[in-house]
């Protein structure tokens, strides 16, 4: 694992501190994937009145947060587990099920095996298609399911921003169903996807009882920070993760912000932009990367696998940038990938020119 | 489990504003064990300048938090762990070691025996003492130790309020080591003694090898919203717990006010308040209360311990102040407690009094 990576994830803006000699708050971060468009504004005037409250313990039940969400999404609130993050969420399914294995589509986040084996499951890693953007074929899926009792899915994933068809997805729950296996669908990253209600099985998730959604709040709304994520899935799976999370887990302040960004009038007008944001900016900048010699994926989310042109390594990539104040997530690290393989979160015009125009001077 | 203690603890403001039909801002909230005067003024000055920084993810290792931590407490920073509150730490600690058998003294603090149960240990549970402020005694901590494989010990033990002797507490770390027993000592009340460092284990602690002092920073610096705690232990169990935490647990702004609160040029100033107040305050309002009849323990912790005059239950005692707007805890489903005791936390003279008037109101 690379220097920047020591903790596994993009984000470390305090470790690239250390190593480049850069203050942590003058680092452009395309290394972590969060809406460029910063938390709506109701989230700080909500939070300035929210400090008052960190004199009380937060709502144990997080009821006001799960009412909120279960309006928005238009689901029973029996259905809704809150989290300290979505990695909670993934936490709280491991120590609530036990499964003895763990299955996973690699290249895809790092904590699916990361929690997985931190809580004692053996993990099995099937690399997906590089020429279908690393999905995992039908066959693949199948096979997983029978060798594990637990499958994760990111969707779109991370770091390839790919996703799976609805009904291919469907399928996969309704083998989930037939395998006995838990089918664990990470939607971190669905809110930024135009077509969000065609793609996310949020909509027929009822029909499923091994499927667990988990989402998380923190990309979208640009608040990770605070902490925040949830899961949706048959009463009976939300009542056993709850039963192994620590009271309090979920702080005050994340539940303030929840509750007001959920409840916002202007929410809509804030995921529109974001969306439109995300699809102009993403086009532009893989046509500009592709005219530096830098492969990228069809991603549907808000960032970008990249492949470094031949004989660059992300590595040297990501040192070049650091030094000029400019943070990549290095993926050599990533099963499946290459040593040219890294990935950059989509910002707005002024920050994504700047990038290219640095990776252009360091290219040539 | 009495209604208001639905979740198992006081400080439940949203489930007393539904059972009393009085607004939660609106409730004097002597259920909850929070510092009085408040949260020292540096952390509302450093948590509005870290709103800005919820746009990026806390640091996963707690650098600057474990580097103050360190400094102040004068421990190596491979002894201290940094939690989600000090709920997580007890947690990390099950999750780490897995014990089969826990240990607790009764009563104390609900925690040790949900957490101890939500990670699959059964309980084994001795009753303290009465006559000696419900504290075990030596023989009684002997036999609990040969017995299970992890023993809680409240260090100002919770509801009591009562200290060990810290030779009694030495001869039970040796113990702890003879018998191979882990022991957690909960320190998250004891800054609140003026005598803290004759008393606490901390100043020892790296002469037991067995021995986790957890501690909290929530209720002696009044951020229970934040969540924020810590462990001292032997690096070897520190990183065994670290290994369990999930990655980003600790959300920033709690990382942002812990930071800001250990290097507070009034630091001194704080604490030497604080233990001032309790002090004066306890005293005083427990000869109030004894004038009214009620019995109080000898607590050393910025709470009492009650009993309510024969036949009055302390369910009806909460329920008329309630009514009135104060929130006190019923302790009657504490192992080794009666129907008539209950708990308050020591407040400002102001509010001491007006609780003391309420209680006269509603007994007389």
């Amino acid at each position: 694992m690379s220097m920047i990576e020591r903790f596994g994830h993009g984000g470390d803006v305090w470790t690239a501190a250390d190593t480049f000699g850069v203050s942590s708050e003058a680092f452009l971060d395309f290394s972590a994937n969060i809406n460029p468009l910063g938390p709506p504004p109701v989230v700080a005037e909500r939070l300035q009145q929210a400090l008052e409250g960190i004199v009380h313990y937060p709502d144990p039940g997080h009821r006001k947060m799960k009412a909120a969400l279960s309006a928005r999404l238009q689901v029973p609130q029996e259905r809704i587990g809150i989290g300290n993050g979505a990695a909670e969420c993934m936490a709280l399914l491991l120590l609530a099920f036990q499964p003895r294995v763990v299955g996973v589509i690699a290249p895809c986040f790092s904590e699916y095996e990361t929690l997985s084996r931190q809580f004692g499951a053996d993990v099995v890693t099937v690399v997906g298609q590089e020429e279908a953007g690393f999905q995992a074929t039908e066959e693949q899926l199948y096979q997983l399911m029978l060798e594990t009792d637990l499958v994760f899915i990111g969707h779109p994933n991370n770091p390839t921003g790919i996703v799976y068809d609805r009904e291919r997805l469907e399928r996969a729950a309704r083998m989930a169903e037939k395998t006995n296996t838990l089918l664990a669908v990470d939607e971190a990253f669905i809110d930024f996807l135009p077509q969000e209600e065609k793609v996310s099985l949020l909509p027929v998730q009822h029909q499923y009882k091994q499927l667990i959604i988990i989402r998380s709040l923190t990309k979208f709304y640009a608040i990770p920070g605070l902490r925040l994520g949830y899961a949706v899935a048959h009463p009976e799976l939300i009542a056993a993760m709850s039963a192994k999370q620590v009271t309090w887990s979920v702080n005050g302040l994340a539940l303030a912000a929840g509750e007001a960004l959920l409840t916002d009038k202007h929410y809509d007008d804030y995921v529109r932009a974001t969306r439109e944001l995300i699809v102009t900016e993403r086009t532009w900048l893989r046509e500009r990367l592709a005219s530096l010699g830098i492969k990228t994926w069809p991603s549907e989310a808000n960032f970008l696998l990249c492949r470094a042109p031949a004989l660059w390594t992300a590595k040297r990539l990501q040192e070049e940038l650091g030094r000029r104040g400019i943070l990549i997530r290095n993926c050599d690290m990533y099963t499946g990938l290459k040593a040219g393989d890294f990935r950059i979160a989509i910002k707005n015009r002024t920050l994504n020119e700047h990038l290219a125009v640095s990776v252009q001077a360091v290219l040539h």
